[in-house]
C-alpha cells in the first residue's frame, strides 16, 4: 500500500548517526559490527560453503561508458621477449578502472548535500587529491560480521523486480517472516533483486543502468530501527530508480550515505547465493567483504565471500 | 646447519601436483581448502578481534618504479561542477594500477618454465589477452581458511632478516615448536620476515626491492609435505633473494606456483597480528582473503583479514 | 560505374611495396616525402591562415566503447592543498587512453594477414611489448609535406555520405577535376566524407561506428599509381564499410598498410579546412602533422596542422 | 656578473599581459604568432630537413616516479586469438601518462598564485574537471612559426650546464651575437642547455631532475621585450633550479605563465638540430608543434618538428 514519501531532508535529519561514535569518526555504521557480533557470525559458517559475491571485473561488465568504464586490464609481460637466467618467464597485468565499477563499496565521501559529508564534514575536504575525512581505508578492517539475504524477487515470484518498482518496509518485513530470519544490529543486509540476473539474461549495460528497483526512502527508518550495519543489493545503487521523488536523484543515498554513515555494497551477484538459501531455508551466513584500502579512496572493488 | 640446495627442476619434478586433482584443473593447492577445513577455520573466529594484513593502495607503497608502479588513484568527481537536481552531489575515482602493486596474489599462470604453466598447460597461453588458463578468477570463491603465522623474525630475536637469508625448514620447525603451532593440510601459512617492519622504517621502495629474506628452495618439501594451500610472506617475494644458485632467478616462484600450483601471497602487512599473536599466544585464525575476480588475470590485489 | 571489384590479396601482391626502400625499411610510403617536397610544400603556406585537423580528445568523442573508449583525462593536481614556497601553486593532469581513440595515425605494424606485416616481417613480432618493427616512432620526422583535400561530400552535393557508399578513382578523378588539383607523389592525401560532419550533428557514437562511406579497393591503385604517402579521413578507418566482399573486414587496410606500406590517419575534422578551401579554390597546403614517438607504438593520436 | 634578481611579484606586475589580447584571452603570447609570421616562418624550410624535438614516450624516460611516472603502453590487441573474416588480424595499445611526462607543452592553467591565473582567472576555476579557461585545447591551432635555438651550451663551450646555473639576458644577447640570429616578436624560441645530453649520458632520471641548469628570473624581461610567443628547452622545467631567491619555487613558472600567459614547452631533445645549426651556421628555423587537443587539459605532450 503507497505511504506517504518521507522528505528527504526531513528524514535525514532524523536519521542521522552524526556523533553518535564520536565527532571524529569516519566508519559510521561499520562501528555496530562489533568484535562479539564478528564471532558470532562467524559460527554461521556451519559446513564450509563459499559463495563469492563480486561480479568478473572484465569489458563485459555493466558500465555502459560516460561517468564510469567497465575494467579494462592490459597485460604488461606475458613470457614473450623475455631471456632470464634459469629460464623463468613470468607474466603480470595492470588494470585502469573506477573504484566504482563493478561490485564495489560506496564509501561515506561518495555523496554530499548542503556542503555537508557524513559526520559534518565539509564537502570542500574531497578534493581532486580524495577523501579528507570518510575515505574507504577507514573501513579496512572491515567489513566481516552476519550476512541475511532478502530475496525479493523470490518472494514476488519474479525473476527480477523492473525498474522503479519500490522496496519498502512491509516488503522487507514479509521477507523475513516469510524466508523465517530476523534483521538485526550489525548485520550485513543483502537485498536481491534479481536485477543482476536481468544482466546476465540481457546482457544490456544500457538497459541495465536506465533504472532498477530498489530500496525506497522509508526503508531508511526499518535500516536505522535495526541498526543494520551495511546494506548491499544486486543492482546498482542500491535503492529505486527513478526515485519517489520528481526532480530529485539518488536521495537514499544521501540519507544512507551522508547522514547515517552507512556504507552500501553494489553490483553484488546473489543468484547462487539465493539459490542455495531457497533450498536449504537458511539466509544467514557469515560475510567477509574487506575492501581495498585505497588511501583517502571513495569506494572500492570486492569480492564478498558469504560462508554457510 | 647448511643442506645442499635441491636443483630446481629436480625439485619441481619431485614436487609437482600437475593431474592430482584433475587434467583440466585451474585452481591448485587450493583445492586443499575443503569446506570442512573452512567451517573448522571459522570457528578459530573466537573473539572476534580482526587484523587487516593488506598494505595500503597509495603512490607511498614499496614500488620504486620499472615493472610496476605504486597504485596510483585520480579523482574524477569531488562534487565539483555538480548541479543535480535535489541537492546530490558525488564522488568518484579511478585506479590505474598493476595487480601485483601492494599486497596480492600471485595467481598461476604468473610463472612459467620450459613453456609450460601449471598443469602442463602450454607457456604460449597466456597472451596479451591474459591466462587462458589458471586465470586468478578461478580463485573467485576463496581464499578463506585456517591461517597460521610463523614468526621468524620474532624467532630468531630481530627486527627483520637481511637480504639474502634463508627460511628452511629447520626454521619452520623451530618457529611451530616455539609458538605451539603445527600446519596442516589447507593451511594458509603467513611467514614473517620483517621486511614490512624494514620497509616502515626506511621507506625506501629501491632498497626494499634489492634483495629479501625468504623461503629456500628446500622449504618447497616441508610445505608440499603438509599440503599447505597458500603460502603469504610480509616480503615481496615469498622467497629468498638473491636466490640460492648463482645465475638463477624465482626458483622457489618456479617449483611453487608452476609445478605444486600454489598460489601466493605478497607484499602482506603481518605486523599487528604478529603483535597480537605474542600477546596470546594464539598463532591459528580464521583468515579470509578473497582476490577481485579479474577474468583471465594473473594476479589480484588483496586485503586479506585475520579473524581471532 | 560499378566495376568489378579487385581480390584483396592478388590487390595487394600488386601493389606490394615491399623491398622498394630496402630490406630493413620500417617506414613505408612516408619515404616519398623527401627534402625537396617538404621545402616546396612549406611554400604552400601563403597566407599564414591554420587549420587544425584534430578532434577533440575528451569523454564526447566518437568511441561507444568496447575495444577502445574515448579518451579519460583526470586531474592529478589543481592548486588544492598544496602549501609551497612562495606561494607557488600548480595543476597536473593524467590521461587513459588508447593510441587510436581520437585523431590518429595508424602505423604500420597496425594490420596484418598471412602471419605477416609490412616488408615481410613476421606477425609474431607485434608481442606483448610491441612492435617489434614498423613501430610508429620510426615515423618520428613525419609527417609534413603537401596536403591535398578531396571534398567528396562536396563533389556530391550531400552533407555526408552514406556508410557503404564507396568512393573509387572515378570519384577521386572527378573531385580532382572539379577541384583544379593534382595528386602526385608524396603528397598525404584528405579524404572528406563529411562523416564528421554527422558525427557532430548526431552525436552518436554507435550509430557513427556501425559503418561508413570511403575508399574503395580499387583506390588503392590510384594512391599507388600517384605515389601518395599518406591517406586521411574524417571517417574512422578511411575505407568503406561493410567492405565490398562479403566474408571480408577492412580488406583496404589489409592492402595500404600492410602491402603497401601507408600510413593511415584516421577521425580528422575537416569540415573548417573544407570551408575554406571551397572559398578560396585552394585545395593544397602545408600539412604538419607529427606522431607522439611511443616507442614501440601501433598509433598516435595526432593532431595535425594544415596551413594555407 | 652577477645583477640583482627582481622581485617575483614586482616583476610579474611589470611583464603582466593581462587584458592584452582582450578581457576573454586564453591563449596569451601565442597570439603574437600572426598569420603574417607564420607564412614569413614557413619560408624558413628552406632544404626540407626536419628535425624532431620530442623525446621518445617510453619506460626509459627522464620521470624517477612520484608526481609524474614515464608514460607507460600497454598493448591491447596483437593479433593473438584474434579469428576475422577474411584473415584480418590487427595491433592496438593504450597509454596511461601525465600529459607534463616527456616533451611537453605547460599550459596556461598550469601555475597560479595569490589565487589568480592568467588574465585574472581565479585559481579555483582549475577543478577536479580540468581547467576552467587557459585549456591547452585554446592552442589548438598552434604552435607553428618562427623557431630560434640559443645553444647556450656550445656558447659557453661545455657538454651541459650545471644545476643551478643561470642563464640571464647577458647570455641570450652573447648568443644572438654569437651565431648571428634575432629573436623578434611571434618567435618561438629554444634554449639548449644540453641537458638532454646529459640525460642520454647518464640515464638518470632522479639525478636528472634533482635540479638543472635554465633562464633566471632577469631574463622575462628580455623575453617580453623581444615579444616572444613560446620559449622552450631541453630541460625539464626551463628555468634555473634551484632557482635564484631562497624559500622560493618555480618563480619564472609564475611571471611567464600566469603573467605573461607564455606557454612554455619543456623535455625537448635539441641535439640533432643544434649539430646540424652549429654546421650551416642557420638557428632559425620553421617551428611546427601542434598540441593534442586536450579539452580542458593542463599540458599536452608533443613531438615539435624544426624545418630547415
Amino acid at each position: 500500500m503507497a505511504e506517504t514519501v518521507p522528505d528527504m531532508r526531513e528524514l535525514g535529519a532524523e536519521l542521522r548517526n552524526w556523533g553518535r561514535w564520536g565527532p571524529g569518526d569516519e566508519r559510521g555504521t561499520t562501528n555496530l559490527i562489533t568484535p562479539e557480533r564478528v564471532a558470532a557470525a562467524a559460527r554461521l559458517a556451519r559446513t564450509g560453503t563459499v559463495f563469492d559475491l563480486g561480479i568478473p571485473l572484465d569489458g563485459d561488465g555493466p558500465q555502459p561508458g560516460g561517468a564510469r568504464i567497465n575494467p579494462i586490464r592490459l597485460m604488461s609481460e606475458n613470457g614473450q621477449e623475455q631471456v632470464l637466467p634459469g629460464g623463468f618467464r613470468w607474466a603480470d597485468d595492470y588494470v585502469f578502472m573506477p573504484l566504482q565499477s563493478a561490485s564495489q563499496y560506496d564509501g561515506l565521501a561518495h555523496v554530499m548535500y548542503d556542503e555537508q559529508l557524513y559526520n559534518g564534514r565539509p564537502a570542500g575536504s574531497v578534493t581532486v587529491k580524495g577523501a579528507g575525512y570518510n575515505g574507504i581505508h577507514h573501513q579496512a578492517k572491515g567489513i566481516a560480521g552476519r550476512g541475511v539475504l532478502l530475496d525479493i524477487a523470490r518472494l514476488r515470484g519474479v525473476d527480477w523486480l523492473a525498474a522503479g518498482e519500490v522496496i519498502g518496509p512491509d516488503d522487507l518485513d514479509a521477507a523475513c517472516a516469510a524466508q523465517g530470519v530476523e534483521v538485526g544490529p550489525g548485520d550485513i543486509l543483502l537485498i536481491r533483486t534479481g536485477y543482476r540476473k536481468k544482466f546476465l539474461t540481457e546482457r544490456d549495460p544500457v538497459e541495465f543502468m536506465k533504472g532498477e528497483p530498489g530500496l525506497g526512502l522509508e526503508s531508511a527508518r526499518w535500516l536505522h530501527a535495526r541498526d543494520v550495519a551495511v546494506v548491499g543489493s544486486d543492482n546498482w545503487a542500491v535503492e529505486v530508480l527513478p526515485g519517489e521523488h520528481d526532480g530529485a536523484l539518488f536521495e537514499l543515498h544521501m540519507v544512507l550515505i551522508r547522514d547515517m554513515g552507512m556504507t552500501l555494497a553494489e553490483l553484488l551477484d546473489l543468484e547462487e547465493l539465493a539459490e542455495h538459501c531457497a533450498g536449504d531455508g537458511v539466509y544467514e551466513f557469515f560475510y567477509a567483504g574487506p575492501p581495498l584500502k585505497f588511501t583517502r579512496g571513495i569506494g572500492s572493488p570486492i569480492n564478498p565471500l558469504a560462508l554457510k
